[in-house]
């Protein structure tokens, strides 16, 4: 931990004030009201040290790195299965086209795709019987944070304006890759991705991607060490929609970006950082994010490879 | 390195006889000759010990993994310039396809597909004398090994069936991303993907992937410490066309197949092994390859992530 | 006229038994129950006169054939600037693909695939008080019937499995193209698609697009001899989705297929043809009716061309 | 013929010096070099009666409106064979697009497209002793006409620069449907593309797709009256690339185009008309000709539909 929070603070100081050449997200009207000042930097490492600078300890909307956990669940709940509802391949395509999905017959490239998030969540709706609560008794528990919860009015704006996610969520059906009613779905999915963490929670929550064999405070395993490797290998493929090899070009980290301008990153037995600064680029990932994980890499020579 | 031998004993005798799906590669008329009971795995760790089974010292034509050396060539002649000429993207698309080359105006997903592997031999004659020598005298002094050579009938053979290719380097040329003859490229590109090595000197080759400075026997460096991470990088996103998710979710390492039969993988810090049996799957990778590795990593838990 | 009975006659008998490579559609599951033996031609010549044989005088669903009579319903509203909103060009793809959609930011091909009769269905809805009666009140005024009716056990039918239609609509209105409530959209589309007509009422209710200037029973004219004209040319390139260049290289008319397994096909000045055989061939047209329109457009030598 | 004079006439001197958006065709360099100034129209009539005005009788490249020429032939030497090598469906896609080759595994959409007319060219190697010879008397006879030739610097300036037919043709052979020699295809192709004809001779080649059984001044047939029809409507559904279903809708008459902004029409039954002015619109087709055909079948009511 010792030399992390010095490279932080200097690279923080860098950062902040350059000429971000990003755009706040607006499809989401209720996203559309974030300062574009905000921006934080967490990092908490395996022996559980948190080091934080600037808005760390701000709640934010996660939007899509929701989807971690929620394919964690899933696999927790499916097994291997899973991957009979949706691919792990990257998809070389934006986050929530519908190309491929016509080509592939209704099976989605990957979990952190909308449409493979919108399976996922179907296949969760199978397996619980509360979802959305169950799924935040789920999120609370790992993270030992009783405090997360949704935000119903960001839920509600991407419910009234998310016309993309609703014709994903039909066409799959349309093939079959949907078991469930599309409201019910939709209705889980909306919320799920309008989970609220700070940076700090963002990385205490993550954890467990950075543990072989990690257990809650109530003494459960989450999944198993395979399946642990396995989620941090698709973030590394594809969790930046088709900026994905860009970012494990220049960072080296498995990752997730959300809309909301999030980004978490894990290095397996060593630390779990999260970056929030909401202007994005135009591959839809947090600039000042991109930028922050690149030189933090580098200066902590700290990739994967 | 101690427990490698007895892991990879076991694995090779448990995979030697089932029944393999694949098929061996038929589109080069060449390569169709191969004895598909070919079967050879050898791993090489930093500390420079090697142990191998099966047939590893056969030479076999490295084809597709020979895109690492070109690439690992022009990244040391060019630079960071490198990337505006080919992009670092998983594709999502089959290896010869020209799809995407429309609708990205002839820039090539990442160097690793026959596109981006053809402008990366144009960047090469751009920078060489006599590209084909200069080429083998750079794979020699890396591998320590001056019996490396091209097989002349292979890169004929291609030469005279290669359409797909000649399709493929006309088209960027179109775009303007080929600057030499056509013809030049394409007798430089076939006679690369001609290289015949066997495993063991697969992973005596590709040591410099995992050492941060890695210099020959002459005392030259190849890459920095960053550009050598940066291909491990690409490696991972790209190196298996539209299974490089399933490869880095079931074995983890950064990779390289070719349709010769070939998987190369890399651990860094680790070791380098290599796995070869002609018959390949449905996307055109190794299936015992692919399977063998899936088991080496899993046993040895020495995934990355 | 003359001529035409014999030739009708000769053509249905050696065509009524032939072994018909066809399948009788069934994504539209009420669809599913029509017996696949129905077979019905029938004729009306610019001068009145009828002709008809077989099942030419039974109700069934006409499906896509609708989208001729909202599309003119929308042109006589709307004017050109209609083409704002949905273009005139033939697809190239299936009729219900969602691909094109994605690179032409929601404004479909034309208004004969699915996406562009939506679309066209939300234009009227702009313009009608009552659509969905105001809509069957055109359709009656102009064939002079008011017998004809939508089948709500179809439209029913079509609204509980259309997931691909649903998709379509959503996407749509994603990219601003729909301007009013999907669900409002949807059912009135629906309802356009049930309506029932024989292949008698067919050729009556299509008379006005092989007249200059047709006027209705009413005294009242529907579109002008520009616009008629043009309706015509959109029937010919993109009557009959991928096939369309088929038809019109096979047939030379300007045609409409419906999956119910009617087509209707249209020689300006001379006469309005329609066809009824519920199986249908891979591209989803009529297999006997293609081919009866084919042997009658050449023993006629009637084609346009 | 009487009314076409002073139709011709006034839309002429309407269009003559309005501002053209269009731009004249620069990746053939030779053709860069024609003025923009030039404007000409002829017509002939099936009665043999002629009518011009402006650069009626000036030379230009004809470029692909010579495809019609050469599919007439083939359709003479090959029969009905011959749509087993290339389809007759409107693409949906812009004229040298590879794309769609893909998925329709090397077979052309039409033979209007490239990729189409390459086809075209290998079949008529298979039939022709002296490709370009053969092919040349063929136009002189049935034009009646021993002055029309091509021009080889045109020729020349597309060989050297046309790699994206070089990429078609491989590409095509990748897939098994070029069988001769891929220099020699595309020797006769930049040749057949590179004929020059005035405006005048244009009407005069084109009169046999007017008339059911023209035969030659020699007395010779051509192709009998249902390839004659089937000729016009794949002018009428793939003549102008993706802009075919707006010639269709506009204008209402078979026609097809060429990037030397020439067009000719056909009405059937009735005349040729031929318009050469070297703009083009964005979709590659010259912008006064489509705009003075529109007004010419408006003003004369003699669309076929």
């Amino acid at each position: 931990m010792k030399k992390y929070p010095t490279i932080i603070d200097n690279i923080y100081a860098e950062i902040k004030d350059i000429k971000d050449e990003g755009k706040v997200a607006n499809y989401i009207p209720e996203l559309g009201c974030i300062s574009d000042e905000n921006f934080g930097i967490s990092i908490t490492t395996i022996e559980k040290q948190n080091y934080g600078v600037g808005d760390f300890e701000k709640k934010f909307s996660i939007q899509s790195i929701s989807k971690i956990l929620s394919l964690t669940l899933a696999y927790q709940l499916e097994g291997e299965n899973l991957w009979q509802r949706v691919d792990v391949e990257p998809s070389g395509n934006p986050f929530n086209s519908l190309q491929q999905l016509e080509s592939d017959k209704g099976i989605p490239r990957n979990p952190f795709i909308n449409a493979g998030a919108i399976v996922v969540c179907d296949v969760l709706i199978g397996h619980l019987k509360n979802p959305k609560e169950d799924f935040l008794d789920f999120c609370r528990e790992i993270a030992n944070n009783y405090d997360i919860n949704y935000n119903e009015k960001v839920a509600e704006s991407e419910k009234r304006t998310g016309f993309r996610n609703v014709a994903l969520c039909n066409f799959i059906k349309s093939f079959g890759n949907i078991k469930n009613n599309v409201d019910d779905v939709l209705d889980f999915y909306f919320h799920i991705c309008s989970l609220e963490l700070t940076c700090k929670e963002l990385t205490e929550i993550f954890m467990y991607l950075t543990e072989d064999n990690y257990t809650t405070h109530k003494g459960n395993s989450i999944i198993t060490e395979s399946q642990t490797k396995r989620i941090n290998a698709i973030m590394l493929t594809c969790g930046f929609y088709d900026e994905s090899g860009e970012f494990s070009f220049r960072v080296g980290l498995p990752g997730k970006s959300g809309v909301g301008g999030g980004i978490v990153a894990i290095h397996p037995d060593k630390y779990c950082i999260a970056v929030w600064s909401p202007k994005l680029n135009e591959k839809g990932n947090s600039f000042k994010g991109m930028l922050f994980l690149e030189n933090f890499t580098t200066k902590t020579a700290s990739s994967i490879f």
